[in-house]
């Protein structure tokens, strides 16, 4: 018997909107559907594999075939309603920051639950949520969107901040993880919702 | 004393094919000799790499000088005899198809030997026929081929159905062997001589 | 209590030039500050980490914050003296070559400890000092600098040369360190000031 539980739905709703994401991009790119597929589930697995290949645990998605199959169900569902996507932004928007602030609280615990530091968890969550969308960038041949735009990976940061905090007040693992959460997916609405983001740093001339 | 199987041969023929054709591509770009050399080596070993370290196991060419040697002896080889390459095109394709389809084989006995389930083991082996292509392009700055055109990483997955049958049906262990690389060779074959690939999807517009 | 030593303070420097390398190009790019942070901490990294992914021991910057560190006052630099880059360019170069002198050894090393033979340590070598590189080319969008031009990552080849001769003679490890250290960044030094570089492969006309 499988239990699900609501954290479970989270993650698959996450898993959902990453591979969607790195589907609809590499359509774009007029990749064949097994071209789409692969994009697709480097974009919702490979953060939390490149993650357990640094912590040296099996990855994730190799004892489980529910990440496989999510990112089917992703490749169909942009085949049947290829046509309707762009007026479902707002939706994609939502489950992918939903999926941020979990893949970062599941990539900061389980780095936590390793025996490392939480600034070590920081980074591993943050690859979590952040590095597919990079290997989705490297594949489709286009400079990672993270690094140009956008309070994306950063929100990540700002889950381990919170995590800081709460071990300081001293709240419950489940509230922690709670607070992080909420944490992430608060500062990535925001930032899109008020057009905050990074400055840039002012290129030299012809120096590189 | 080294004894080399059959098996051996047909693996130093597929990394020779696969050397080639990184080292190709990469003097197609203006690559220096070096250059040639490392995306020649990767385009060979990149794939089986990946795969042994999402098993955790050492890569397999750290134990074995053999797979530099035969990349060095790939670089000769496009050095003497790049003006009649293009004459042997035909031999390469079908060198790399045999390539492919042992190093499918290959992928998909020893992560079953590690003790994963079937699918695990079809991923690992169609990681290590088509995931050095994959590095190969990213360092060439192109977009990977496989996701574009040509049933190619599909043979691999191929490989692994007919794997799933031979276990049904009961065959033994070197049969199935066998009766995957041929699946996979003759999958890649048949692709390539009446053209079949896999569609494309329709790319929404302005989207992305 | 901290005991740093020379060859601390020299891999601080190397860490330096490298993040600095990595943030500089990124700027060129427009990427924001995280973004150039990310690109100049992987510079700094990369190699090394992909190295202990290979030998399978954890990645040795997770263990001491000492890395992230030095890439922000890195950044820092980049972002108050960006006006004045241009004339620390040799500077630069001096430092870029102490790091991948220090970076070869330091993998070299490493790898013989681990109990792999010298062939092996000569590639982790060569990594350790190169692949940050490629790893950053990769995500600027650009193909490999030093798949391209200039003898770097086979200065390293030849400190794992140095190695050899060393062992042969018989000195003794620290001496053997040494020596090695100053091959590699002689070879670097030497060939960029009498403008050694590699043959390119002559390309073959519309055949990949």
């Amino acid at each position: 018997m499988m239990n699900i539980t609501f954290v479970d739905i989270l993650e698959f709703v996450g898993t959902f909107a990453f591979a969607i994401s790195g589907i609809r991009l590499a359509s774009a790119k007029q990749f064949d559907l097994f071209g789409a597929y692969v994009v697709g589930l480097v974009t919702a697995i490979g953060g939390g594999t490149i993650r357990d290949l640094l912590l040296d645990v099996t990855p994730f998605w190799m004892s489980n075939t529910i990440y496989l199959t999510i990112t089917a169900l992703a490749l169909l569902w942009v085949m049947v309603f290829s046509k309707y996507l762009v007026h479902m932004n707002n939706t994609f928007f939502l489950f992918d920051a939903i999926g941020l602030a979990l893949f970062a609280v599941v990539g900061i615990q389980k780095t936590l639950d390793a025996g490392f530091p939480l600034w070590v968890a920081t980074i591993m969550g943050t690859m979590t949520g952040a590095a597919g969308g990079v290997l989705r960038d490297v594949f489709i041949n286009e400079i990672p969107l993270i690094f140009r735009k956008d309070i994306y990976a950063m929100a990540c940061v700002m889950g381990g901040f919170a995590y800081a905090v709460c071990g300081w007040i001293g709240t419950d693992s489940i509230v922690t993880q709670i607070i992080c959460g909420i944490s992430v997916f608060l500062t990535r609405i925001l930032a899109v919702k008020f057009h905050i983001s990074l400055p840039t740093l002012k290129g030299e001339e012809g120096n590189s």
